[in-house]
C-alpha cells in the first residue's frame, strides 16, 4: 500500500487554550475539567454542521500536534518514556505520547456551547494553536467500556502532592485570574508537569527542583516542591507579551 | 490558520477485514464483536513499537475513509442522513458519517493478538483495504463516561428483525464460511445493511425489497424481507474472484 489513499487534511479550527506551552498543558484530556478551551472555526461555517451536537455531552477532538512536527522526517523512536512511569519505556503505540509516527491527537471533551464562530468545550489537553481536524459525537453505548484492561495506566499512583500557597500569591490569584481558579491552578500543579528526569527523588534530590513556573492563560504561575510530596505556590505574574 | 501544520500523513497499515464492500459493514464498531480483522503493517516493524500494547483491552485505529476520498474537493454537504435515523438529517459533526470535511475515522476494538506483521482486532467496521494512520490505547479512567448524553443514538430502536435460514442456506453456511459464523451473519443482518431509501414502509413496501446481497468474507450472503420485521437468508455463495 502506498499513500495514494492519504488525502492532505486541512484544519477546521483551531484551539484556544489557556495553555501557551507544553509544559503545564495536561497530559490527557479531562484530567482538568474546569479549564475550558474554545475551537475556533478556520473559515465562517454554517450552523447545519453542528445540527444535533449540543444533544451530546461528549465529543471527540481530532488535532495534530503541531509542536512535535520536527520530529517528522527524523528516525522516530519505537519506545517512549510516558511521564507518569517515571522513566520506563513502552511501545509509543501502547502510549498516547505525542511522538507518534503520524502526530493525531484524540482528546475527549466535554461540550459547553455552540457560537457562531467557535465551539466551547471543556477539559481539552491541547496547546493553544493546535490545529483541529474533526469533530466526532462521543457514542456512549460502545465507547464506554468501563470493564477494559487499563494496562500499564492501571498501575499509576495518584498524586499525593499536597499545595499551599503563599499569601501573596493568593492576592495574585485574585488579581489576575480570579478566585475562582483556585482549584483549577492547584488540579493543573498536582499533575505535577515536571519532565521526568527533573524529579529527583528521595534519596537524591536534583538540584533543578528548585523553582518551576508554567503558563496558564495570561500569566506565569510559579511553584517550588518543599520536598518530594509538597508544593508552594509562590507567585503569580501576568506573562510578558500578553 | 493556514494548513501549514498539517503534515502529509503516512499509512502505518491496512486494514484485511471480512468487508470488501461498504454496503453490510457495520456502521459502527463494537457492534459485531465477533468480526475478526488484521491491521496489516505497511512497512516491517519493530515489535518495540507495540511493547506493552497486549495489556490493553481495547484500542482506537484511527483511519482514513478512502472510499469516500472522491468527496474531496466536492461542495461538502452539512447535514448527513444517519442510516439509523430513517431520513432525518443532522449536523456531519453530531454523527460519525464517513462524508466528512476530513475524511477520518475512529474505531474502538478489542485487542486479540500481535502478528510479527501485524495487528489482529475484534469490531472492526471498516471496510477492506482501509488505510491505518494511529493505534492507541483506551484510556478506561477518562474515556469510559457511562453517564454521557447519548444525543439522537439514544433514541434509535434496538434492530427487532426475526432471522431464519433455508436449508440450503445453513448448508452453505457450514461449507464456505463455517458452522460457527451463524450468529455473525445473523448479526450483520441485523444491523439491517439496507439503505435507507431501500427501507420501504409498512404501509407502501419499496419494489427493491426482493432481494439482496452483501460480501462477507469470500461469500455474497443473499438475503430477503418476507415481511418488514423478518429476514430468509435464501442462500450463500463463494463470490467470484476470491
Amino acid at each position: 500500500m502506498t499513500n495514494e489513499y492519504i488525502p492532505q487534511f486541512t484544519t477546521i479550527a483551531t484551539v484556544e487554550s489557556p495553555f501557551p506551552e507544553k509544559f503545564g498543558t495536561p497530559r490527557q484530556s479531562l484530567l482538568v475539567k474546569d479549564c475550558v478551551s474554545t475551537l475556533r472555526f478556520a473559515h465562517p461555517i454554517n450552523a447545519d454542521f453542528f445540527d444535533g451536537i449540543d444533544q451530546f455531552s461528549h465529543l471527540w477532538v481530532v488535532s495534530v500536534f503541531h509542536r512535535h512536527l520536527a520530529d517528522l522526517g527524523k528516525p522516530l523512536k519505537a519506545k517512549v518514556h510516558p511521564p507518569r512511569l517515571a522513566g520506563k519505556a513502552l511501545g509509543v503505540f501502547a502510549t498516547r505520547s505525542p511522538h507518534r509516527p503520524n502526530p493525531i491527537g484524540l482528546s475527549l471533551v466535554e461540550f459547553v456551547e455552540l457560537l457562531p464562530d467557535g465551539l466551547v468545550v471543556r477539559g481539552l489537553d491541547l496547546v493553544d494553536g493546535t490545529p483541529v481536524l474533526d469533530i466526532k459525537p462521543y457514542l456512549v453505548e460502545t465507547e464506554s467500556q468501563s470493564a477494559a484492561k487499563a494496562g500499564w495506566t492501571a498501575n499509576v499512583a495518584p498524586s499525593e502532592l499536597q499545595i499551599s500557597w503563599t499569601e501573596s500569591s493568593l492576592d495574585q490569584l485574585g488579581q489576575l485570574l480570579g478566585a475562582d481558579k483556585k482549584a483549577t491552578v492547584e488540579e493543573l500543579i498536582k499533575l505535577d508537569p515536571r519532565p521526568v528526569c527533573y524529579r529527583g527523588s528521595t534519596n537524591a534530590p536534583n538540584p533543578f527542583t528548585s523553582e518551576y513556573g508554567f503558563f496558564f492563560d495570561k500569566t506565569n504561575i510559579c511553584f517550588a516542591f518543599t520536598d518530594q510530596n509538597t508544593v508552594e505556590i509562590i507567585r503569580i505574574e501576568a506573562r510578558s507579551g500578553s
